[in-house]
C-alpha cells in the first residue's frame, strides 16, 4: 500500500472539493464561446433558481445549500488542465483569446442575493438570485442547482420526519450507505441535520460539517463472537473508581442465572456467542453499553443477555443507555420489551432499567415513524436511512435556474408548457403575514417597486389565478438578503447549528393547513400588479 | 476572491476524495475499539457485499464500483486528524494503544474477490467477499457500501433504458443538476455510461471519467438574445475555407423569407431573438450548429428561424447537426418537424436537411422513452436525467455487507425477519449455464467444495424452496475474481470503456425472460447441498 503516513494537512477540510468549475453540463460551456464569440460574455445577466412545486405533495419546503454555494463562487477558477480539456472538446478552431478569457475567469463581478439557510421556501420565489456577467453567470447553473436542490430536498424530508416525529423523540440519520455515493452520502447527512435531525452515523460529516454523531454496535459484532473468545482482560473497575476490578464476564453469568429463571427461560437458550460480544462491548464501552437484541432471538436470548451484562454493569455502578432493534413489528416488540425492563427492574430493585431507552431501525419511512410515534409507543430513538436520503416520494426537488433579465430587460421563456414559462425581470420578494404572524402570502414584484407597506391595502395576482387579491399584511418581512456583492462576502454565513435552529423556527410558524403533509393548499404566491401585467405584455408581444 | 491563478497539480485527478477513511457510520468505530478491548483486532475475518433482491422488480442487475473500491482501499490511511476527530467521540478514558492501532492501520492484509464490473450480479451473489484482519474489514463496510450500491443501482437503471431504446438511439445522460450534490452526479454520470449510455452532459465525468460528453445550448441562451444585439463579426468563412466570408445574419434574413413563405407563416411571425440567438451559435459551431426550439413557438418561431439558419449554414457548406425539443408531446411533434424538414428539403433541394437528428429531453422516464422509441418515431437521440440519476422505482438497491466467517469458522445471523437471514460461511460462485450458453443458476457452495463439472448432475438447493433440483450444466463459469490479495492488485483493473462493453455484452446473454423488465421469474440462485447442510445445522444450533 503506497499511501504515506497520515500527518499531512487536509487539503479539502470542508470535504467540498466534489464541487469544482467544469462539474457543470457542456452545453454551458458551449453557450460561453457562443455569448463570447456575440461579444456578449460581459452582458450583465442575472438568474433566478427556484423550484416548482412543493416537494412530496406538501405545503412547505426548507431553503438549504447557500453556504455550499457560497464556498464555489469563491473559490471559482478554471485551472489549465481545465482549460485545456474544454479544449479537447470544443471545435479545434476555436480562437484561443476564448480561451485566455476562460482562464482569468472568477466570479468577482458576481452578486447573489437569496433566503437564509433554514428559512421556508415557496414555489417560483428565488432561492437565489445571480447576477452578473452574462458568461460566467451561465456557467455557474449546473453546479448551483447540483448543490441546493438535493440539500433543500432532504432538509425538507427530515422536516417532515421531524413534524411526524414530534419534538421528544431523538432522530438519527443513517443512510451512508444508501446515498448517491460517497458526497451524496456527505450532503445527506449535512442537511438532515439541518432539517431537524438530531445526529448522523456519518462519522465524515461530524469531522468536516460538525453534525453531532452517534453510533454503537452492528449485527456483524455480535455474530462475529462464538462464546469461546477469550478476552485479554476481562476485569472492570467500578464507574466511580474506587473498590476492587470485577471479572465482568463471570458477574453477568451469575445474573444470567437469576434473569433467565425470572422471565422462565432456560439458561442454555441465550446465545453465548451474542452474550460474549455484549461482555466485549460493555468492557470497551461500561457508560455507554447498548444492546442489540435481534441476532438470533429477541425474547429468548437478546433481551436475557442484555438484562445479564446491563445488571452485572448496574452492580459497577454503570447505567446501560439502551437497546435496539432492528427487524420485526418494531412498535410491538418496544412494547414487550418495556414490559420486561420493568417487571426486572422491579424484580431485582434497580429502577433505571425500566426507562432505558428503546431504539430502533429497519427501512422506516413517514409511515411507519408516524406508527412508532403513536401516543403510548415505548420507542425513544428511531434511526432513519433508506427513505430519508433516497426520498422516494420524490428523489429530486426539480429546481430550475432561468434569465430573468440581461443589460436590465427582462427575459421570458413561453415553452410548449405553461407550467415550464417565467416570470421575468428582476424581483424582489416579501413575505405578507397577518396580525397573528400567520403567514397570508409570498408577494413577488419587480425589484424597482416600493416595498409594500404594513396595514395598507395591495392588490396582488395570485399565480395561476384569473382575478386579483386584496390583502392588508400586519407584518412585511423581505425575503432576500444580499449575501455576495460583487464577489464579496457582505456578512457571515449562519453555521450549521444557527441554520438548524432557524428551520425549527421557521417551520414553527406553519399553520396547521400547512403543516400537513399532504396539502391541498400550497402556501399562497402571488404577483404584484406591475409583475403581472410586464408577464402578460411580453406574453403578447412574443405571440404575434 | 482569493483563489490563486489556475496552474496547480490537480490533488484529486480522478475526483475520488469524497471517499475518506471517516466516511463511514460511526458504530465501525465504536465496534472496532469493542473488538480491540476483545483482543480481536486481528482476527481473520471474511465479509460479504450483496443485494437481497434484483431493483425495479426486473430480473437482473449489472455489478458496479470495484474500481472505486480498490482504489478506495489501497490508499486507506488514518490521517492525525482524523484520529483526533475519533479520539474526540470516544469515551475520554479509552486506551491510547488503540488510537496508535488506528494510526498504523492500513489495508496491507486484506483480500478482495468480486464480479468483474459490467457483470450480471443476482440476488445474494456477492458482489465482493472481503477478508483480512477483522477490525478493519469492519471499517470497510459502510464506504464500500456507499460505493457500490449506487453505482451498481445506476448502471443497471440505464441498461434497462438502454434495452427499452434498443442499439441504435442515441442516449444522453445530463442529470447532474438532480443527483445528491457534486459527487453523487458524478456517480452517476460515470455508471450510466458503464451501463450502456452513449455520453453525459456532465463534463467533470469526461474530464475525471473519460466518459463522452455533449451538448449544445439552452433555453437562457434563446432568450438572452433580443435581437438587437450588434455582433461584433458576423462574417463566416465557407466550410471548405475558399471563397469569401459571409454576413451569416444578413444570407438568414433572406433564407426566413423564402422558409416563411414555404410555411405559409408571416415573416413577422419568428421571433428575433430567438433568430439572433441561433446566428451566434452557428458562427460560434458553424459545423455543430442544432436548434433549440420550444423557447416561444415550435411551429411559428423555433422551426422557421432554425431552416433559416440551417440553410444559410447550407450554402456555405456546413450542416446543421440537428434539432431539440424539450416540452410538450414530444413524439408527435418530432413527428411534425420531421415532416416540415422533409418538405424543406425537398422545397429547396438540401436532401441532407430531412435526416438531421431530432432529439428530445423533459422528464423522459421508461414509458416515455418506450413511446419515444416505439416503431416508426422520428426521435434520434433521447436525454434523460431526473429518472436516470434519482431511480425513481427504486432510489437504492439496499446492498449489504454481512460478516459469513471468523477464524475459518462460519456466522449466521438469524434475526426476526427471514429475509434478512444470512448465508454463513466462505463460498466460491458459479454460474451454471445450458449447452445454448443460457442461464441454468448461479451456485453458491463452500470455498472448499470441488467446482461443479460440466456435463455431470448435480443436486442444488434453489433458495427458498423446500426440495432440491438437479442439474447438468453444459458450461461453468467462477463469478467471483481475485482482485486484490493481501493489499496487492493481482491484474489491471479494466478501463471504464472495457467495462462498459462487458456490460453489453453480459446484457445480450440475458434470455427473453430475464430481459423483461418486469418480471415474474428473477435469475435463480441455488445453494449446494453443503451449503444447505450448514446453513440448517447452524439454524438448528441457534434454535435451542
Amino acid at each position: 500500500m503506497a499511501a504515506p503516513p497520515g500527518s499531512e494537512r487536509d487539503p479539502d477540510p470542508e470535504g467540498r472539493a466534489a464541487a469544482r468549475p467544469l462539474l457543470t453540463d457542456l452545453y454551458q460551456v458551449t453557450m460561453a464561446l457562443g455569448y463570447w464569440r456575440a461579444g456578449r460574455a460581459q452582458d450583465t445577466a442575472e438568474f433566478e433558481l427556484y423550484f416548482r412545486r412543493c416537494p412530496f405533495g406538501g405545503a412547505f419546503a426548507l431553503a438549504a445549500g447557500l453556504r455550499d454555494c457560497v464556498r464555489f463562487l469563491r473559490a471559482f477558477r478554471l485551472r489549465d488542465a481545465d482549460v485545456q480539456f474544454l479544449a479537447s472538446v470544443l471545435p479545434p478552431d476555436t480562437d484561443p483569446a476564448f480561451f485566455a478569457h476562460l482562464r482569468a475567469l472568477d466570479c468577482s463581478a458576481v452578486t447573489v442575493r437569496g433566503l437564509p439557510e433554514g428559512s421556508l421556501a415557496s414555489p417560483g420565489v428565488p432561492l437565489l438570485q445571480v447576477s452578473g456577467p452574462l458568461l460566467v453567470v451561465q456557467l455557474l447553473e449546473t453546479p448551483l442547482l447540483c448543490l441546493v436542490s438535493y440539500a433543500s430536498l432532504v432538509a425538507t424530508n427530515a422536516a417532515r420526519l421531524r413534524l411526524i416525529a414530534g419534538p421528544k423523540k431523538r432522530l438519527l440519520e443513517m443512510g451512508l450507505r444508501r446515498a448517491q455515493g460517497p458526497d451524496g452520502g456527505l450532503t445527506a447527512s449535512t442537511y438532515s441535520y439541518l432539517g431537524g435531525f438530531d445526529s448522523s452515523s456519518n462519522v465524515l460529516a461530524g469531522q468536516l460539517r460538525g453534525v453531532p454523531v452517534a453510533g454503537t454496535l452492528a449485527h456483524s459484532f455480535v455474530t462475529s463472537f462464538s462464546g469461546t473468545e477469550v478476552p485479554p482482560d476481562p476485569m472492570l473497575a467500578p464507574a466511580a473508581g474506587e473498590g476492587p476490578r470485577v471479572d465482568l464476564a463471570a458477574r453477568v453469568e451469575v445474573w444470567l442465572e437469576l434473569v433467565c429463571a425470572h422471565l422462565g427461560l432456560g439458561a442454555q437458550a441465550p446465545h453465548r456467542g451474542e452474550r460474549a460480544a455484549f461482555v466485549a462491548y460493555a468492557l470497551a464501552f461500561p457508560r455507554a453499553f447498548q444492546g442489540l437484541l435481534d441476532s438470533y432471538c429477541v425474547q429468548r436470548s437478546g433481551l436475557p443477555n442484555f438484562l445479564a451484562v446491563a445488571l452485572a454493569l448496574g452492580e459497577l455502578g454503570y447505567r446501560a443507555v439502551g437497546v435496539r432493534l432492528d427487524s420485526g413489528d418494531l412498535l410491538q416488540q418496544a412494547w414487550e420489551v418495556r414490559g420486561v425492563l420493568r417487571t426486572t427492574a422491579a424484580r431485582f430493585q434497580v429502577p433505571w432499567l425500566e426507562s432505558v431507552p428503546i431504539a430502533v431501525s429497519n427501512n422506516i419511512d413517514e409511515e411507519e415513524l408516524a406508527r412508532l410515534t403513536q401516543e403510548g409507543s415505548e420507542v425513544d430513538i428511531v434511526g432513519v436511512g433508506t427513505s430519508l436520503v433516497t426520498c422516494p416520494r420524490q428523489p429530486s426537488l426539480g429546481c430550475v435556474y432561468k434569465l430573468v433579465a440581461v443589460g436590465g430587460q427582462p427575459r421570458m421563456k413561453l415553452t410548449e408548457d405553461p407550467d415550464k414559462q417565467t416570470l421575468p425581470g428582476s424581483k424582489a420578494a416579501f413575505r405578507l403575514l397577518g396580525p397573528d404572524g400567520s403567514l397570508l402570502l409570498d408577494l413577488l414584484q419587480l425589484a424597482e417597486e416600493p416595498p409594500p407597506q404594513v396595514g395598507q391595502e395591495l392588490r396582488v395576482w395570485p399565480r395561476g389565478a384569473r382575478e386579483p387579491l386584496t390583502v392588508r399584511p400586519a407584518h412585511v418581512e423581505p425575503l432576500l438578503k444580499l449575501w455576495v456583492q460583487q464577489g464579496q462576502l457582505r456578512e457571515p454565513l449562519p453555521s450549521l447549528a444557527e441554520s438548524r435552529a432557524f428551520a425549527q423556527q421557521s417551520l414553527s410558524r406553519l399553520s396547521p393547513a400547512h403543516r400537513r403533509l399532504e396539502s391541498i393548499r400550497p402556501c399562497q404566491v402571488a404577483l404584484s400588479e406591475q409583475l403581472q401585467a410586464l408577464v402578460d405584455r411580453l406574453r403578447a408581444q412574443a405571440v404575434l
